[in-house]
């Protein structure tokens, strides 16, 4: 199995990248993962919060094959334990899930045709969280979850 | 009111003390502020998880002055969205509390001793999250609920 991480715009803070390229180093012995940033939107033509989140869901979609599974990370999604999130992800890889697609918002979130598309809705937390920080907490929970899937001792540390 | 981030061990990574600098620094425009590492225990006797929970909870508690208001980040605590969480902030405000004590434990949790003490505890996520991460989550969300309480355009970003 693949796993993308799709998000909407550069990672801006330094320590966020850092961060993140930590979990991903560790997250590479496990498994197959790609993270794509797309391009900002630029807003120069005064567009509405509705057009930047219908902008940034075409250039999302245009990354989602027709066979990939897309899991959104969103705050009125399902709220997992690490463990049941571990068991969501494996049961993709027992059911052959080929490429399973995580994406993470701009700033207003999805538009409606990203949440059409999408087969699942997960939540990281109730609270409201930068998006970028968001990025950080997701690349650390998927690699948490295959330390559960391998029985192995991350889980308390 | 001051509000005194607590913290088992010192945190290692770089990247996240940069990250948690940048939001006290922010903060520090709103309220009074200040993070305390307690030192970490040395685990050269062969301590049990019991006992290294016991050693940091007193050390913890000797932080905690009798009239403090102690609230406890813990897995199993309540779960409140950032607005609300910035209600409970509110009140704490309104009703003349002196000092707010938030605390994260350590890699195994709090003791018994500490849970005792609290007034309160609160759940920032569902996932387990290394608790050195947690530290800049905690940082993050007590500067976006003062932008709630302010009324400022923070929330959504």
């Amino acid at each position: 199995m693949n796993i993308v991480l799709l998000c909407v715009g550069k990672t801006q803070e330094a320590y966020l990248r850092e961060g993140i390229r930590e979990y991903e180093r560790r997250l590479q012995h496990y498994i197959s993962f790609k993270r794509i940033e797309l391009p900002d939107i630029k807003n120069t033509g005064g567009l509405t919060i509705q057009q930047i989140k219908e902008k940034e869901g075409l250039l999302l979609l245009k990354n989602v094959g027709i066979q990939d599974c897309l899991v959104l990370f969103d705050e009125n999604g399902t709220t997992y334990s690490s463990k049941q999130m571990s068991f969501q992800i494996e049961q993709h890889l027992s059911k052959g899930t080929k490429s399973l697609l995580f994406s993470i918002g701009g700033a207003y979130g999805f538009s409606p045709q990203v949440y059409e598309r999408a087969q699942a809705k997960w939540s990281l937390s109730a609270l409201t969280l930068p998006h970028q920080l968001v990025r950080l907490l997701c690349v650390e929970q998927i690699y948490r979850c295959f330390t559960i899937i391998r029985g192995e001792a991350y889980h308390h540390v």
